[in-house]
């Protein structure tokens, strides 16, 4: 990836000289946010709110491929994927921690490179960068984030919080992510037979940007609190549509139906689903890192949230012993099942 | 490790149910954990306390070595090391997040171990386990791990507080870890040139347990809060004392003079250290992994302080223009080195 470009080897500015280069450029803009980078403990003071924390390790081989995935995307895209599992308790995210792991392959330029892409994210979603570390590893590419965020108590969504007669809620579109990951692998494949041949990815702009580039959906939790509608469940789509709506249904007790022919799908993922041989409902049911919010509202709300045309009502809760159904576009009941990905059967 | 035992594929359970099995013994003891394990993120409440957050990333082959760390002792390491953190910043720990990346080569019984030493180190140490995840890894093991706790604003201790004429003190002993991975790593050679050959660790039960099992020293903290001492400046010994005077040092922008004979060293650590043909004090000063508490006190507290038997006044802090530097024994002023272990250097 850096064979023909300048290679600076990470070793020469150790471990304390590596985080302070990498993270120079940060600013610090919460007050919450009392100590970042450079102590044993980032220190934060959210007053009378309530603390939101989630963390995720991103390995490569497993959750990416740096056959297709740009180092600056990898960044950005490892910062999005945690703010959203804040946002999807109805909070706002406001700091990340970092830790990397690289290997001797990795030369700073690459790691300069994650680290634009964390930057973009943080002054995109209006993020402090408070901690974290950078280790050799004998394993590749390794990045574990933490997220943190604030909510008021009484404004924070669980998974757990559903009725029946709630009205399934679902932001932008589904499927795309998967879809778009499908094309890169395609064209890798395509790549591998022959380097000669260049990567086709005309027309598919916005399905490989759903893929390489997701953004949290921080917009949606400030619509719902400027329309006050508090959603009485909410989980993100980072596995698959089918596979959040059994955790909703699950730790609520309760199930569900929802609608084929009401699930957002973008035409492009649409059509290049078709192209592909893939079926559109099932790449928006199970595909997976749509990264987009699945909320449950009262059915007094409907009035407020009908015209959002960035929300699509896509069913509603029913009792636990109705079971997870959908109603296909021929009118047909399918059970649903969670096919959603998993880390441990995927990729061994 | 498991060859002869019995082996269970952790793809069995599936990501959910592989952290549900690990979880589900843990309590949260904790009225600030309003909700852990189980949803998008963890919800905390400190009220009126600041939030104290560290992370970091253990790798097998950079950071422990599968060879001679029995997996439960890495379990219960890995969450002491993190505490440590917080316990550094004068907090208290409450609350932990642990990701964890396994390879094929893992069964269950594998991952049970490690969560039995963080279930251990999580029931002495009163901590909650609020989160987490699982993933399979094309890399061996890596453990991530966040630490959280809180402090009153004004009793956080940074690294940037220490002023002239302040005593330099350290908690416990040092050098033992450093020993104890030399007598580790000694056992280890001796094996792979002949399997037949037990090791050979008698008499050296305190230095293996320094390196295998170390323990965060929440007891100082709890200890400077009952005789009312507020350090000036804290860190933790975790890449060895000199590089951490240098932390210190650097951040109050001051210097420091040490005494060769007031560093704690155990007796076990300095016969075996001179038994391996080390200088014990090089042990002390660059050996690491120690996690004891170095810190920075007002002279106007040694009278609360002397009679700690467990806290050695090693020094004092000096104006920025002394330097770093050590008395020897022989009354022979020497210039410190943060020679303290680099991710970088010592593993490539």
């Amino acid at each position: 990836m850096f064979e023909n470009k300048e290679r600076t080897d990470v070793s020469q500015l150790g471990e304390f000289g590596l985080i302070k280069h990498l993270t120079q450029n940060f600013k610090i803009k919460h007050e919450s946010s009392i100590k970042g980078v450079g102590d044993d403990a980032a220190v934060l003071d959210f007053k009378d709110k309530q603390v939101l924390i989630s963390s995720d390790l991103l390995l490569e081989g497993i959750h990416f491929d740096l056959a297709y995935v740009p180092l600056m995307h990898l960044g950005f895209k490892a910062v999005q994927v945690n703010l959203s599992d804040i946002c999807a308790m109805n909070g706002v995210p406001t700091q990340i921690i970092v830790s990397i792991g690289l290997s001797s392959k990795f030369p700073l330029e690459a790691v300069e490179e994650i680290y634009k892409g964390i930057e973009l994210a943080c002054n995109k979603y209006n993020i402090d960068l408070i901690g974290g570390d950078t280790s050799s590893s004998k394993q590749g590419l390794i990045i574990g984030i933490t997220s943190i965020g604030y909510a008021e108590k009484d404004s924070i969504c669980y998974r757990n919080g559903a009725n029946e007669g709630d009205l399934i809620c679902v932001s932008g579109d589904l499927g795309g992510a998967y879809v778009g990951l499908q094309i890169l692998e395609r064209e890798k494949q395509i790549f591998l037979e022959n380097p000669q041949i260049q990567p086709d990815l005309e027309g598919k702009d916005y399905i490989i940007e759903r893929q390489l580039k997701p953004e949290a959906r921080r917009d949606i939790v400030a619509i719902l609190d400027q329309i006050k509608v508090l959603p009485t469940s909410m989980i993100d789509v980072s596995d698959g549509l089918a596979s959040e709506l059994f955790h909703i249904c699950t730790e609520s007790d309760k199930g569900c139906t929802i609608y084929e022919d009401k699930l957002p799908i973008d035409p492009m993922t649409y059509e290049t689903a078709r192209e592909l041989g893939l079926d559109p409902t099932v790449c928006a049911l199970n595909g997976g890192e749509d990264y987009e919010l699945l909320f449950t509202i009262k059915q007094s709300d409907y009035e407020k949230i009908k015209n959002d045309v960035d929300i699509s009502i896509i069913g509603h809760i029913t009792e636990k012993s109705r079971g997870l159904n959908m109603i296909s576009k021929s009118n047909v009941v399918h059970e649903l099942k969670a096919q959603g990905w998993n880390a441990f059967k995927a990729n061994n």
